[in-house]
């Protein structure tokens, strides 16, 4: 549905949502025993709640697609994801916590191996350590261009993000990076007429860096990609006329609440710390996003036993959440990160919803097969948001 | 989803596919005994193939929309059959394995009575045999005109097709067939101006007709519609990045595959030699569509026992299919042929989909009433093919 129909429908109340995102939450049986990793928990406090709660599976971008963390979450949010789409580069930067301004243009940088003929021999430089990633960035931040700030970020192994920031830039670009080996990277492209300017400083900054990064191979050149600037988004706040708060512990979710507007708490590294900050701001907003990492890191591990025992802390420290009698809680993830995958998957995420009027269901365990039997039933990820205002009492009769 | 997305999302694998239509599957329970036809078979290895699937219910076109076999496959192959439609003219063409060529305007023709006046007394001419359209289609054939070339095919009783070839053709024409008795045919007439040309055409070919056909009486005059030229689809292989084959015995099915881009094997008119070229073709290709018809004959004679009958011959084959151990095994119909109605229906169809990584659900019988409550939902028949490339591991992730 349109935000803007559901800005229409959004009405004052006192009522509190909290919306917890476990990551990677959704997964698949384990050959050997047949049963996920929710199946295989201990996970009784969740059991208990999907007993009294509505029940289903989210899907975050269409049937068979697998979401990134950024769309993934837009479709938590309340956001349809492939109508707004956030560059790889932006993306890039909302994980390292940097601060794009609006009209900023990120790209995300890869340090590449070019031969003495320029070839391009080697597309993450044989994953150079972090640390040399950090001494070649403070070289390349030496380069000056006349009309534009150029910011330069380290991000992990051969990874860096490149920012270049004043009036007029455009992300409309195309890319360095040829996606193969044995040719040199190509020049940058303006896509739309506006982007001459800015393509032609980013062919510039490569310039000035191939002398930069000549004796240091296998850093010896650089790739970018996923030019983009901060998507305009409507505000979360505004639309569902809600005061939100972040609670996450990783960049790249305060990112992507900071980029729909959220007030992003400060807060701990680990989970507990989390649920002392909502306790610590409970009075303060009428909405949180709580994040919970470990599963996500877990599946992408393949470590089927570290995601069970991710889920097993989550259901631990969830009464805490209890406590705190949120009017609507609702539970589920960003996308499946299955352990046997050992990645991100298209999979149906569960979800249960949880408040006096979520119309109670069938399912009495929070799995996976469960949920598919649901009263949600399979649903894109972009319903959810306005079945927690509904159940928050927050949206008004559509018609008379 | 958009067919250009998805194409942004194909990435090279060497996994394979399997897609098994059983034309008509899906049925309805039987009065008395208060089971449908799959409900009644014997048909172990769906069953237990179904226990270690997902499962669902398909709806090619919309809900309380019963698709022909022409949309119900587009949906199949990732088409949204309302936004491809696919003309009468055409898919008549396509059912006797006629090869149109780009240009070519299709029409589907019929042999009707008319009395002395001219006005319509029977619009199939008494369904004469099959030996007599093909005699009056060879007087039909001598038929010249300038500037096109007629060619005129009998299909089975009154029908037949006539495809006019030649440059600058337009399909958006008018039909002769006015619906109704006690009135003469109707004149063709262009339905855009680039079509005035072939509408002169095609009422010349009518009059030139009218002399051939006088003394052939219940056969003497024609009706046409349905004038069509072949649709432009993306096709399949490029969409998908697959190397794809179509093992299919009937010409309809062969046709709309050729339409879509997929190789037509050479095979035998049963289904065990069907099978027989999957396996000897399996080395070749990436994906396959085996296509099994003797459960829509069934359905449409409105013979339940023969339809439990082909459902059974099915299932004892169908180890041979497993056997070949592809990657993805998807298995459903192109629409219901419940044999009460002795017709197509509008019902869901039971599918299951069979990988590594398809996620198991509850149900364990591949039934119309089991595969309601399955993991895949009721779903458009087009979202079947953006999920077999996701369990093949040939989609990339959307955003980071």
């Amino acid at each position: 549905m349109d935000l803007e129909f559901l800005h229409s429908l959004a009405q004052p109340a006192t009522t509190k949502i909290v919306l917890c995102s476990l990551d990677g939450l959704g997964g698949l049986p384990e050959p050997r025993t047949r049963k996920s990793e929710l199946e295989t928990a201990r996970i009784p406090t969740l059991h208990a709640l999907a007993g009294r709660s509505a029940c289903g599976l989210l899907r975050h971008v269409g049937p068979g697609i697998t979401p990134g963390s950024g769309p993934g979450h837009l479709g938590l949010f309340g956001y349809d994801p492939l109508r707004f789409p956030v560059g790889r580069g932006v993306l890039e930067a909302l994980g390292i916590d940097f601060e794009l301004q609006a009209g900023d243009v990120a790209a995300r940088g890869n340090f590449c191996t070019v031969d003495a003929r320029g070839a391009i021999t080697d597309r993450r430089a044989g994953r150079i350590g972090t640390d040399l990633c950090v001494r070649l960035c403070d070289r390349l931040r030496t380069i000056r261009l006349e009309g534009v700030e150029l910011l330069v970020e380290p991000v992990k192994e051969h990874r860096f993000v490149l920012v270049l920031r004043g009036a007029g830039l455009s992300g409309r670009l195309s890319e360095t990076d040829p996606q193969q080996l044995g040719v040199p990277p190509l020049p940058v492209s303006a896509l739309v007429p506006e982007a001459e300017r800015t393509a032609a400083l980013v062919n510039a900054f490569v310039e000035a860096a191939r002398p930069i990064l000549r004796d240091a191979s296998p850093a010896n050149m650089l790739l970018l990609r996923g030019f983009d600037q901060r998507p305009h988004l409507p505000l979360f706040p505004d639309t569902f006329r809600l005061r939100a708060a972040a609670v996450a512990a990783y960049p790249m979710y305060r990112g992507l609440s900071r980029l729909v507007g959220m007030d992003v708490l400060k807060t701990g590294g680990t989970f507990a710390e989390e649920i002392d900050t909502l306790e610590q701001q409970w009075a303060h907003y009428d909405f949180f996003f709580l994040h919970y990492k470990d599963t996500d890191k877990a599946g992408e591990d393949g470590d089927f036993d570290a995601k069970v025992a991710a889920l097993e802390r989550f259901d631990a420290l969830l009464p805490r959440v209890l406590a705190l009698r949120p009017d609507v809680l609702a539970i589920s993830g960003d996308h499946a990160t299955p352990s046997i995958l050992k990645g991100h998957g298209w999979q149906g995420v569960p979800a249960l919803i949880s408040s006096p009027y979520c119309g109670d269901d069938l399912v009495s365990r929070f799995t996976e097969r469960d949920c598919a039997s649901g009263s949600l039933g399979v649903m894109p990820a972009q319903d959810l948001m306005p079945l927690l205002m509904a159940n928050a009492l927050r949206f008004t009769k559509y018609g008379a």
